[in-house]
């Protein structure tokens, strides 16, 4: 959490968001008006925020991860435009998985990279796979969000092999799940193997480029293709 | 800035970085080792750091952005590799170019996206227009790292002719120059105007998918592509 995030919740008078989050922030809370909600009600509460907002109130919305970053900051200004809201709106930027799980995983992150979800709930699956084979043919670090859930299995057993279509099996791959939490699990495999070692809803998948190495358990990405700065 | 890198430079005996990143930090510099170097100077930073860690003393090492994109990361772990350093490495993740600049262009990031740096220092050219033909043509929405410097001018214009070859000309593009700094600008515009825009070392230029839009200079990416959620 940021610093920035921390001053936010302190003026805010009214603080909205999934109930798992609040339980995150107790201290926040006290004295102000509280608005608590299930997983899935994710419009009912943009709506419950902009409609405070616009009365007047200082709102803080909070989210999990990046509200910029597959989150709920679009759906706000999705939202505000389709009410015409005029009440002004901040996004704070926080940490995305892609953040926190490059952390734990080492230095994966180091060169150019693409961020793919598997969900085909709101993108055709085709879009997906082509997104899936331009970032594997050119060479991008990627990290996949939402690789699995209780009814999608197959999709990433599919991007898998669209990534062994352009790299080598032992082609380092992170999985984290439930980053930053207590439950936070931190595994590093191969493209070959990855599919040995548990996959959940709770999890990132990070695959290397061409260039990325393990070392002690960490994927490292080095920065250059030529080796032209000196260590 | 988080509350874990608070934490860490509250703890830490000795704390190395860019004499600019330092000065933003003064309070958490009293009563420690500090050391300051220059920029470009990256190589001498860490091995300073890590020869300080492997003494024994507790060292941080500060980086601006998250230290795991496109930065220090990297080379501490290439370093510690190189020198078989046994000391322990702890990387606290903080906002990057994208979190930080998508947060201020609205809310450009709500789907896939990839991450290009225009350096042709350490990545050959060729591989580097790959990836942009590759992003351009999946619909990634694509933020540019190194748009400019003054050495390299063309880049960034032969990258948005890559861009306009698959997208139309009035693909909103989001030009941030000094992130979060008191210079900061931000710019909405088109990929047909983007160029009439200044563009420089400091700016991270971010262009829309197929699906972004504007609204009150806002660039806003919607979450999926078939409009099955109901607003």
């Amino acid at each position: 959490m940021t610093l920035a995030a921390c001053e936010v919740l302190e003026k805010a008078e009214v603080i909205i968001g999934y109930k798992t989050y609040l339980e995150l922030i107790p201290d926040f809370l006290a004295g102000k008006e509280v608005i608590s909600s299930e997983m899935m009600k994710e419009v009912e509460r943009c709506r419950i925020a902009l409609t405070a907002a616009e009365s007047g109130k200082n709102v803080a919305l909070v989210s999990g991860g990046d509200p910029g970053i597959y989150a709920m900051a679009g759906l706000v200004y999705e939202l505000a435009k389709e009410t015409a809201c005029t009440c002004r709106i901040e996004i704070i930027p926080g940490l995305a998985a892609i953040n926190s799980c490059a952390a734990r995983l080492g230095a994966p992150l180091m060169h150019d990279f693409a961020a793919i979800s598997l969900s085909d709930l709101l993108t055709p699956w085709e879009v997906i796979e082509k997104r899936l084979a331009a970032a594997a043919a050119a060479d991008f670090v990627t990290a996949i969000y939402n690789p699995r859930s209780k009814r999608r299995t197959d999709q990433i057993v599919r991007a898998r092999e669209i990534f062994l279509a352009h790299r080598l099996p032992s082609t380092p791959v992170g999985i984290v799940t439930a980053a930053t939490r207590d439950n936070e699990t931190i595994v590093v495999t191969s493209l070959e193997k990855m599919l040995t070692s548990e996959i959940g809803m709770q999890s990132t998948v990070i695959i290397g480029n061409s260039q990325t190495y393990t070392w002690n358990d960490l994927m490292i990405t080095p920065r250059g293709y030529r080796g032209k700065y000196q260590l």
